[in-house]
């Protein structure tokens, strides 16, 4: 395979057209374990909740037409006919011209239609209580299938389960859900000069593998489960052996090259032959990230990122981090924090290119600052030091200063 | 104890004055569990990074000198000595007009102040480079110290850790890191009318326990530990008995009341005489969620939530994750996503009390429109329905139509 036939595509068009076709199977998860989890189709609710028309405040149970015209001067006056228990069925039923006790939460009794506040009453004598407000039918109380109907969906398929999902699942006494399983998300970093972390001295030359851990993270982060696969030499067959054992292994994979000119080509070479329809593009019009490969291998997505950890990470951010969220079933980008700030330098950029600049906030006159934060691309410290980071366009070929842009923040 | 003497506080001051003492300890993670975690202690590198001064092209090492001037017309021609390998110390120096055949991520050999990129060279007869552009010391280079020297900070104490953070710690061979243990929060539910979950089927009255599974998530989104300790009868001893045990167990108690007025009352005096300084607040000037109680018992802090699961959610996650994250060592606020919409509708809302206000988003003309949700607070599908919610801020007595607000989005 000649480098000829390596296209490069810009990052729209490989969000929108390379979609590996491998999804995850499904499993279920008790609710303890599924905040963040997605559903792999939408709950519905096996019963009406709350399932009985039920108090909304303290007062009592009234049939409203009995209170129509009450004032203070002119109060309604009812008898009391009992009183209802929490989490019991009523043991009378509302006639006219008659009241029963509620609690907020009580059921509402059989001839009533209205709960008046018990603000608005008095029990003057014994037996008997004076409204001073005139309630309509259906005040004081939600309906029987208010909150939901039986059979409405809980939850749709899809949408990563939020705190106030678990709890809509549990009253409904759904206590397991059906997701789609994490991605399985395997990690082969190569470069002959790459050590593993626990190094704790290292030769001359040699560098830690920085980008399989922050990796990880990304992998988590997007709802993944990351496998580490450890360092491999930079050797076509160890490289190719080793990616085929990731292929049939995982829903996905990237490899976290070497900065070496072999380890950057063996992705490509490595990959022809593992599957169908092969590589998308080696090249994503994305500064940093440029040497980017993305290849769909019998379903399977393998991302092969650049050898410097910082265009690594930008890139998986944003191509791979969408891959695994699709791979697991996800069907919407998650809302990320941004925040609309000033540009305090100009930016260049060619046209044609997305370019991701990472940046510090400061206090600005009318809105935050945004200070580009530049060095070596290979620097990972400008990730750590960054509170977020800004796209120049495809289309744009550089940003002025004090221009407004929209700043992606770091969590 | 009485009424008389329980004091309504606004949120403002609760999330300023109320700071029970109670911090976790600290615990040992691996990188691999790190992500999220918060760091007790800044971790500081124990060497430079990279390390070495190392090649950010692949080119030929230099001394700049030799290059100025270079040109097409004019190149420099040096000597090629030799080749660096990756992962290995340079085994020749550079000397005068000579040069030495660099991969991006060599070491550069001694001697060597700059790197010339490959594409500014070309080898026209064996063993020497025709040079076309010239370079200053530094280029195509980062020093030893240039990413991180050595003691510098890498990740500050308080921050939760990020994926980038992650790879930083790698690259500097930190591979455990010292954080806050996740603080434990054991939640209690109360009420007689409140079931597991796990009912299949309800007695007239009954609702299955929402709040104690979503205030899970909401805890563990603010990187606590939730302990669900299950339902206690609506009866003082009961309660008293179980909060005890709760103080003595965790690092912070949210009491998720029933609805009756019994169990309303029940947390505060329950609360009483379960340790100094006691209750903080009974009552917050918030809608809805005004019925929330706050007590430190020795530096627990004892969250007692109002009865609906809708209000106790809301307040959950204004008060309560503010509280958690304090609690286990963060030291400032994560940034939310938020989006600038337009309210569909008026709001009428009361001076001196925040008015929370579930909303969901649609286009509109030019920001998106944001349609308030109303009901029976007590609805729990008014927050699974919400995309986000409004703050109708303490000194506003309402928003007109059309009024600009921030919307906080539910992720």
């Amino acid at each position: 395979m000649s480098r000829e036939f390596f296209t490069t595509r810009t990052v729209a068009e490989a969000l929108r057209d390379f979609a590996p076709s491998r999804r995850t199977g499904r499993e279920t998860v008790a609710l303890a374990e599924a905040l963040r989890r997605v559903p792999a189709e939408p709950v519905t609710s096996p019963s009406a909740l709350p399932g009985f028309a039920r108090a909304t405040v303290d007062g009592y149970a009234v049939r409203a037409a009995d209170t129509y015209g009450a004032s203070e001067g002119l109060p309604s006056y009812l008898d009391i006919t009992g009183a209802v228990r929490m989490g019991a069925a009523p043991a009378v039923a509302v006639g006219p011209a008659t009241a029963v006790l509620m609690p907020t939460g009580g059921v509402l009794p059989e001839g009533a239609d209205a709960v008046v506040m018990v603000e608005y009453t008095s029990e003057t004598m014994p037996g008997t209580v004076e409204v001073v407000r005139p309630v309509a039918p259906g005040d004081g109380l939600v309906r029987a299938d208010e909150d939901v109907t039986a059979g409405a969906v809980l939850v749709p398929a899809g949408r990563p389960l939020r705190a106030q999902d678990l709890g809509m699942l549990a009253a409904a006494g759904v206590t397991s859900v059906p997701v789609h399983a994490c991605p399985r998300v395997v990690i082969l970093s190569t470069g002959d000069e790459v050590v593993a972390p626990e190094t704790a001295t290292l030769s001359p030359g040699q560098v830690r593998d920085a980008t399989a851990s922050a990796l990880a993270g990304l992998v988590l982060e997007a709802g993944g489960s990351p496998v580490l696969s450890g360092i491999v030499a930079d050797e076509p067959h160890a490289l190719s052996a080793a990616l085929r054992a990731a292929v049939a292994d995982a829903d996905l994979v990237v490899v976290s090259a070497g900065s070496s000119v072999g380890a950057r080509d063996g992705t490509a070479e490595a990959v022809a032959g593992l599957g169908e329809p092969g590589i998308y593009c080696h090249g994503l019009a994305i500064k940093p990230g440029k040497p980017t490969l993305l290849a769909e291998c019998g379903g399977v997505a393998v991302i092969g990122l650049p050898g410097n950890p910082l265009s690594a990470l930008v890139v998986f951010r944003l191509v791979g981090m969408p891959l695994v969220r699709r791979g697991g079933g996800v069907a919407a980008a998650p809302v990320e924090p941004v925040v609309r700030a000033r540009l305090s330098r100009a930016l260049a950029s060619a046209a044609g290119r997305l370019d991701i600049v990472q940046v510090t906030l400061s206090d600005g006159p009318d809105k935050p600052t945004a200070t580009p934060l530049f060095g070596a691309s290979a620097l990972l410290s400008i990730l750590t030091s960054a509170d977020g980071y800004l796209v120049v366009p495809e289309e744009a070929t550089g940003l002025d200063t004090d221009t407004e842009v929209d700043v992606t923040l770091y969590r």
